[in-house]
């Protein structure tokens, strides 16, 4: 059984410290620390080993794993640079496997980023999305694979209108030929799917949330998820804000400050680019609470020398009995690519498992990674650690059944 | 149906806010946030109106209720002086409520407390515990009250060896007879049995936690539960503790600091009326991380200036993926009675709805309310939570059949 | 020796506080703990005594004193209630003192809080600044006052293009009458001037530093001073920054969250009225730290449930010896008008004994009190410190040589 | 000119990275960030370039400064790994001028930290501060030295009675010879100074404050100073205090709460070890702020996953006009042995100036590296700064006049 783990964003700091981390674990130089996964409840299952994923990726730069894992333990400190020598010849090797990715409606703030040979490719429309699945496929018999999961790990794209309202892959493709923008997040996830790979978003871009996508995924019989993954923040609000709810306190006020530095950070001080996520961080505490008229904020100020050591402030005040206002306030201090990677692991195994259970459609069991879970109306911690586990349980009995009798749904 | 509610430390800040928010709601002068049955779950149980409440208690100083809510408000500034007038007339009815207490064995820091007639009561041993058990009897009659549920909310008692042993009321009356200390939670938890009334524990005093007294609850077919009430740094590390176990993330160090300046953090002052606390404070952490070698420590540091304004920092040093450290730190700025008041209410409430049902023994549906849940291994608050709903959705169904058809466990 | 206080924006948080407490201290029900003159070094100087005030006003809104500390107690239960009406009599009588303010160009925030009488009001130009000063002066002759000292309290006005450039009487006049913007603190400054007060511009509009103004000033013999009031978030910054000069250490980034809930906070919601804010938050780093490339950012977000408790998180990101990043952050929690009350009778303090020593233009030795400190380059907090204590102990050896000798400058 | 670096405890973190730091300014290879005589001031001065230092020093381990510094990087994070290597063979080049060191009289945390060699050392009494001595004369005289400074940067030792009461050199020499304890400091720093180095005490341990080895510094007419380096917690509440004097603010308490992992952490979890540190961090405040009655508390609390990083949350609660209450608390977040290491070196510099000046006795002007500034009653840090930039300018100014001119004090 080999896997093909595809990143999009592949010379990305997640993408950097997710390829570090598998050599590291092949080579038993790291403890699978942080990956969701490596819980006892998942004992069960037959996942796959981080360490024997083949990478593979998309991006629009000129670089490579190895460069920038390099550069993000130098300038971060937060992972040794020996670590990254020790595991260099992976690296290289997985380096081998990136192709050319598209800036096609990328937006303002990550279009400069690309390459010239990247911004002088010819490909547009459907041809673009065939030019893409094909270096899936390519990938995939290169390496003679039996399953791809493909990780969209790009900068956050602005909003495009009109995606909702695609509802089959003819609109989709007419809204293409027109020449009418279409986000590369919906490219990418596109080509995954008519490759036969299951899909993650991991970013807060469009992804699969377009319906003909989602309908298109069903067809093939194929799983994927997303989006926007929770690692931080979003993490914290999440586990909080149940308490305020258990507790019958009211929140008068929830104001989250989010510092950061790394590319992420600097994507998103444009306005554009960062609306959905603001949109995505701000939508758990409503839920979760309930109350229409909470006063919330969420700000995302780019700090350059943090890097990818997002600090976030978050400011709670709230009233108990007899109209008392009393205050909870928290700091977090992590590092953002670091939070990321094992989830991006997770998220592989679990969307290897799936294709091999030939389980379809949205994997609402991982709502837990997402601060906006498609098709999940559930956001607390805990009631989403629930499913996932229960999801653990479940599919590890079905494992233990005789191969012969396991009936994919 | 009328039901009485002792409260044993009538003349402290937690009792005092309680009375004051009791009559508030029965005034309609307030709402009851923070109030944990006042959530949806609970509509469909017949629980009785906090403002239908009659207060009584035992106190040890020289001091009425509607003094102790009054010097209260203007200390803290955390209620309205206006609100305490206007519910003076019923501060004062149920202050004529209050009996005498005991400070037999209360330990060193809570004696001097005392006023002068409770310090030179004759009383000891087993008339001891007759006689408080009589001014329960007493209040019960005098207002024709159904149910009495008495809940202990008196200053932090030193530990006192042995009582785990006690596993007869036979061995705790020769204990007695002895005169080895028998702390005075014990003797009022003795009591309320005696009574025929619900007991609940606040504190980190022994109280029920006595083998003895649990097999007495249970052969008189009495509720009760326990102990040490969950309002501010603990209620934290409920919610948060389960984060780092979902994500798999290792907790290296869990400092937690707590400032407080009302009695409480004078009696904590002396290590031995501490101790319990710390030991309750720190379970939690461990129950929840399994963690064996989890660096962690409590402190409870007096600052008089802050009265009944806890504030605690706690900072939380955890591990990553590839060992990478990275931190949370938060500060809590709750006040303690206010943040404890609504529980006592909700305590009241399910206390005699067991008496109602005949539940007899621990009411470990209420672990939720407990820094250290007496026969409730389960710490993280969502699943304790989960439990409380649970019994409230069951008791809801029972509540909605027939009366003739209920029957008591 | 009778002083008048005349403080423009006589119903806001601010001027009740300053009222309230004069009062009290009158009355010997408060400490003046919080006046910076009240230490050593001002003994020597025959300050007239806050008790001794007699207040008045212009504001544009229907109200009182009385009801504004009492509404202001109730909200933000800073002060007791019970205060507010042990000086009730002081406030109704200062009350009687108060006069209609204008509106005139003060922004789209502050003009739909005037009442419909100041909004009809039909003055304009130079018979508008002829008016307030006959306020002024009928204050004076009224209360047969032997100085007034006016300090503008009014909220924070946008910024008007082109003030700095109108460097004589005649120039302002001109644009007023071509009806060209002239803000309010303008007028009322102007106005105090032409009645021979002394004026102190405790807000970030313009008031004085207008050249014709400070002209005026000068010509007429008064002492004035602004601006921008020093009470919170700037003041640490003015305390904490020469630790990082001090120690050679390199700030890479101060990032300021300020929350607030009052009228304050309301207007600075507006960009416009926000402007001249930010940018006096921020001078004071870069004047301190004197490092151009430095990376900070101001944000006031406006926090309905906070009242006048602003809340401050300032995150200082920095680098030491070999490169090594650090952090420090802090969190402020403070009533402002509280903090803001006793220096506006510290300035009146200092502005009476200006006018009565004959010190005529800026009073350079207030600088402390303010953001940004008129005509002061220094912004540490202790060199301003030293520079108000030089001139006390100058001004204190002064004062004790026989009154015939003493020359005013 | 050729000055020599001795360093008391020169495998430990501090020495490490002043070691390292000082090779790296030699090579060009990291700026002087952090070095306070590294500022414009410090420019007319003539003093010792870092890079120019030769170190040597005393320990009682096995170790030596390349793989001290290289166990820092790794574990700490805190400085490249990458420099350490940069720089190896000056480290290794300095190892060989480090001798054995005692630990007579060190405390129960120190002692069993040393090698089986020192613990066996024969010499005790005055043969001891003979022997230390000569290696101090054999390191000047065999790299041919024009001076030497020694730094003491040994772990905290504890305090040892009656040791000001040794007003005379007789007095320490007989204490000696009895037998009776003198903590190592005091025999490191006479060791100093017999052999004509200037002395100066980075840490909490007695070192020159014994009134017997001040004489000697007098009489052999050398310079020292000390005592507790300022770098972290009380550096801040340095720069604090004063704002709450300029503001007349009263503190009602202030509470600090340090972590710390690294040997420092360690040997302060003895209490006999903390004692004097903690008095120096409560010493400040009190000199400030001038209040008898000031609740302060300061812990020290060893979490050993922080390591080197210093983790400081301090809360100040404090009152201002009307008796309202407000709080400011901070978390400083530090490397502690990289705060240092700047400072060592700038002691050095300022060390050897002094005694190429002759200056002798205490370095007052030195103060500002102090907790506990032997001679000198001010702790605010401005104000310490402000006598430091004074005697750069007035040193300066003598350092201009030609050299015949020069008078020595």
């Amino acid at each position: 059984m080999k896997t093909g783990a595809w990143l999009v964003g592949a010379y990305g700091n997640v993408a950097a410290v997710t390829m570090t981390g598998a050599a590291a674990l092949k080579r038993g130089l790291a403890a699978p620390t942080g990956l969701v996964t490596d819980r006892e409840a998942f004992r069960g299952l037959d996942l796959c080993a981080p360490g024997d994923l083949v990478f593979g990726g998309h991006d629009i730069r000129d670089s490579n794993p190895y460069a920038a894992a390099r550069e993000f333990a130098r300038r971060t400190g937060a992972i040794p640079t020996d670590l990254v020598e020790a595991v260099r010849e992976d690296l290289e090797a997985w380096g081998a496997n990136v192709r050319r990715g598209t800036v096609l409606n990328a937006g303002p703030a990550i279009q400069p980023l690309a390459s010239e040979e990247v911004r002088r490719a010819p490909q547009r429309g459907r041809a673009l999305v065939d030019a893409l699945a094909k270096d899936l496929r390519d990938f995939q018999r290169r390496h003679r694979l039996d399953r791809v999961v493909v990780v969209h790990l790009g900068s956050a794209e602005p909003e495009s209108e009109g995606l909702e309202a695609l509802r089959t892959l003819p609109a989709l493709e007419r809204r293409l030929e027109r020449g009418q923008p279409v986000p590369p997040s919906v490219l990418y996830a596109w080509a995954a799917l008519e490759a036969g790979c299951a899909y993650v978003n991991f970013t807060s871009s469009a992804g699969t949330t377009v319906p003909a996508l989602a309908s298109l995924a069903l067809s093939r019989g194929l799983p994927h998820m997303g989006r926007d993954a929770k690692t931080g923040e979003t993490l914290m609000k999440s586990a909080l804000a149940p308490l305020f709810r258990a507790r019958n306190l009211q929140v008068l006020s929830w104001e989250g400050h989010n510092l950061l530095g790394n590319l992420d950070g600097a994507v998103l001080q444009d306005p554009g680019h960062r609306a959905a996520k603001l949109a995505n961080k701000d939508a758990t505490l409503k839920a979760i609470l309930g109350q229409k008229d909470l006063h919330t904020r969420v700000r995302i100020d780019y700090v350059p020398s943090l890097d990818d050591w997002k600090t976030a402030w978050d400011f709670i005040h709230f009233q108990g009995f007899l109209g008392t206002k009393m205050s909870l306030q928290f700091t977090w201090q992590g590092c953002d690519s670091v939070l990321a990677a094992p989830l991006v692991l997770d998220l592989i195994r679990l969307g290897e498992l799936a294709l091999r259970r030939g389980e379809k459609g949205l994997m609402k069991h991982c709502a837990i990674f997402f601060k906006a879970p498609q098709g999940v109306a559930e956001h607390a911690l805990e009631a989403q650690d629930n499913l996932l586990l229960t999801y653990a349980r479940l599919a590890s009995r079905k494992a233990r059944t005789p191969a012969s009798v396991r009936i994919p749904k």
